[in-house]
């Protein structure tokens, strides 16, 4: 018998095979930190879907297990390899295959980057909404693999909203095209929603019609403030809800946060600042004008402190420059674990208490970007690198704020998805039917199991 | 061994269940013309989950197929009977279960008819969009198992955009909740999305959560016209897309309608009128008025005739009243059989045409009301009662017509749903390998085959 590596070399072309040790460190997992990484046998870096389809063959005939990535900018483990795998990287499929600007689609490969799509359909005078943080540097693929949100997903939603068809390569490498390139369209089942967000372990997604809007009609606005205290923010927040207004971005940092950026930058924080609300809303005109100086009053009254607005791209840039910042601000403090859940968003201050009870308990630094618009926290745990000790207790801290959020209404992931990090949480928020019937489904497209093994849903094996 | 009827009476309240002639007849079928109805065992008139669970049981101990219904209102045979089944209505779970202010949901069960949520939200200052031409006597249960849409679609979304989770009762009889509360989640699949437009073949839809959106800070304006030629009609609706305008409704209505209508109510028509062009923007102040004056240019462009503006509600509804009278004016002439196509909406004027000829040729008479902004086209189908040969040739037409809109890039149907009317349709569509995903997570769910079969997509059983 053959090898799989002559296996794989047989149908495709020699330099999409790889088994250079420093190939397979790298394709070997994503951007998550403390999840488990498996070594894989090969990478294939697939310039097709023929060659997607061509390696998904080999894999069923052999029975191995099959690790799809993109750029690996995921924030849960998805990506990471498992031991003997195929790791199928899909980062050269980056055509843009068709704009249609009558009908508002663009169909692109899988391994097209979200900034790259962006800039193209601009040029056609349309817009892809979806803006994860890592926009720049994820590709169409993964966003869908993991069903990637973002800032202004508060009012634009996140990336499912915007998907319309996938050809999709399933376990058995036949090529299946789902979903539509229409306005509406109900015939089957939604097998294309069923999809998104089932990082890879269903089938491996190859194209993306995906919908767009049009570029134009939108003037941007930000309005920030800080706030003294939690309540107060949240206050602000449930305000502008109260208010009938659905801004396009409404982020929240917290104090620590707000220190490693003043520190780092020698910013001057108002006395006793505590959290800082950043928003904006794009309508055009004297609409867009009211809607800002609406939540700049309710700001106001809330206790918003230091409130400033904008109405130029420079300057709405000044504003939400803190946001920008905190990341690269704290991870100068040390490798970050970028956490994700999702509480009802009237819950957003008391998680945060909470999170921060968790960070003095647990003695970790824990810091709080949220898209405080719709609930979605992402706790930001420090945890000094070589620091076992350190690390356990940031282990704990990271499995009450999962417990926590539950206890809240919450769901344990937003939008990083469950990957490995959050297996645990899936399991304490999925039901055992629930459960059962993920494994069926799992069972009914992938009868052996090689998809992805062990990513997103506790599966028991 | 007891009977089915003995069987249900043992688990349910004497009331739910009945075997009354009229009531099978009344229950056996939805709105749909010319799909076959088959005669059910018996109706249960669930009241609680644990009826429609405990009615699972005892369908699934003897393989007895059931059949779920809402209000009965479905266009393509999905409610319709299959021999010896039970009719599972849900037409007695009508309570709005909550609604949540500060998180824009509500959670309702499957029996409550659209109007009835539309009216009990706004209370609270919040607005559930889908709006079907049913609205007023279809429930949200049977909205989801269709997955809905409707004319503010075109800007809004349909039924699934709104679906945040479901409580479903699945073939066995248990009781799965899936889905969040929360704006944001992506735990597990999107299963939610998988039940959405299911039509009863995957589970039993009993609870729905619904986001919402805030009603306020929309203001109606409406613009008219009538074009003497469907391309030019196909024209305006193309400009108003060019020019970047996503309004809140672009209907159009042909012909024939207008015939129908300005014959019944004495309306004195445009020399040479062949469509008339509806659109409605909703967004408030001065913007609203641009856009409205920019649709009023584009329909001039275009062509345009007798071009009317309106911006309060009872002009707007004298404007749109064609629109609401087109269907009762059709119905003076015979029973219709609404069809329903989604093509590319710059193939509105194309598929128009093809209609037009689909009639001529078959010597049967067919008006369109078309959601021209999202090229979601309703043929209305007009076969006079008794006449056999009349029958056959209608049914000609309609296979042409699901033809002719797969040839033009479209979709067979766009919101109405497979039922049995589209099972054709839905062959040609879907390739053999998307069959077999279908078949695969049918059986997955439905091992037994009882829930609704034969609807939705062609199994093949």
């Amino acid at each position: 018998m053959k090898t799989l590596v002559e296996a794989l070399l047989a149908v495709l072309p020699a330099d999409s095979v790889s088994v250079d040790p420093e190939t397979l460190g790298r394709c070997s997992h994503d951007d998550a930190e403390w999840a488990p990484i498996g070594s894989p046998a090969v990478v294939v870096f697939a310039a097709t879907v023929d060659e997607v389809a061509a390696t998904m063959r080999v894999a069923a005939e052999r029975g191995t297990p099959v690790v799809p990535r993109g750029a690996g900018t995921g924030l849960s483990g998805g990506a990471n390899a498992v031991d003997g795998c195929i790791v199928l990287s899909l980062e050269r499929m980056t055509r843009i295959v068709e704009v249609e600007t009558a009908e508002r689609y663009a169909v692109v490969e899988a391994g097209v980057l979200n900034d790259d799509l962006r800039r193209h359909v601009a040029a056609s005078g349309l817009w892809y909404p979806p803006d994860p943080a890592s926009q720049a540097i994820s590709t169409i693929g993964g966003n869908v693999a993991t069903n990637a949100g973002g800032i202004c997903c508060v009012k634009y939603g996140v990336t499912r909203d915007y998907v319309l068809g996938l050809t999709v390569v399933l376990a058995d490498g036949s090529v299946v095209e789902l979903g539509r390139t229409t306005a509406k369209g109900v015939t089957g089942y939604d097998l294309t929603a069923l999809m998104v967000g089932s990082e890879g372990t269903l089938g491996i997604v190859v194209e993306v019609t995906l919908k767009l809007l049009p570029l134009g009609g939108r003037e941007e606005r930000a309005v920030v403030g800080y706030f003294r205290s939690l309540p107060e923010a949240g206050a602000a927040v449930a305000a502008v809800t109260a208010a009938g207004i659905v801004p396009s971005a409404l982020e929240l940092i917290d104090r620590t946060c707000l220190d490693a950026v003043s520190a780092w930058q020698g910013w001057d924080l108002p006395v006793g600042a505590t959290a800082l609300l950043l928003a904006k809303v794009d309508e055009p005109g004297e609409r867009g004008e009211i809607l800002a100086a609406q939540i700049a009053d309710l700001f106001a009254g809330a206790g918003g402190d230091r409130i400033e607005r904008a109405d130029d791209a420079d300057e709405i840039d000044r504003l939400f420059r803190a946001r920008r910042l905190a990341y690269p601000a704290l991870e100068r403090l040390g490798p970050v674990l970028t956490e994700d859940v999702c509480v009802p968003r009237a819950m957003v201050p008391e998680m945060l208490t909470r999170i921060e009870q968790a960070a003095a308990d647990n003695d970790v630094v824990i810091a709080n970007i949220a898209h405080a618009g719709d609930g979605d926290l992402h706790p930001l745990i420090i945890a000094p690198e070589g620091d076992d000790a350190a690390r356990a207790r940031a282990k704990t801290a990271f499995d009450r704020i999962v417990a926590d959020c539950r206890a809240l209404g919450g769901t344990v992931t937003g939008e990083h998805g469950v990957g490995l990090l959050k297996l645990d949480g899936a399991a304490a928020e999925l039901s055992p039917a629930v459960l059962r019937l993920h494994r069926a489904v799992k069972s009914a497209l992938d009868p052996q199991g090689i998809l992805n093994p062990g990513k997103a849903f506790p599966n028991g094996d």
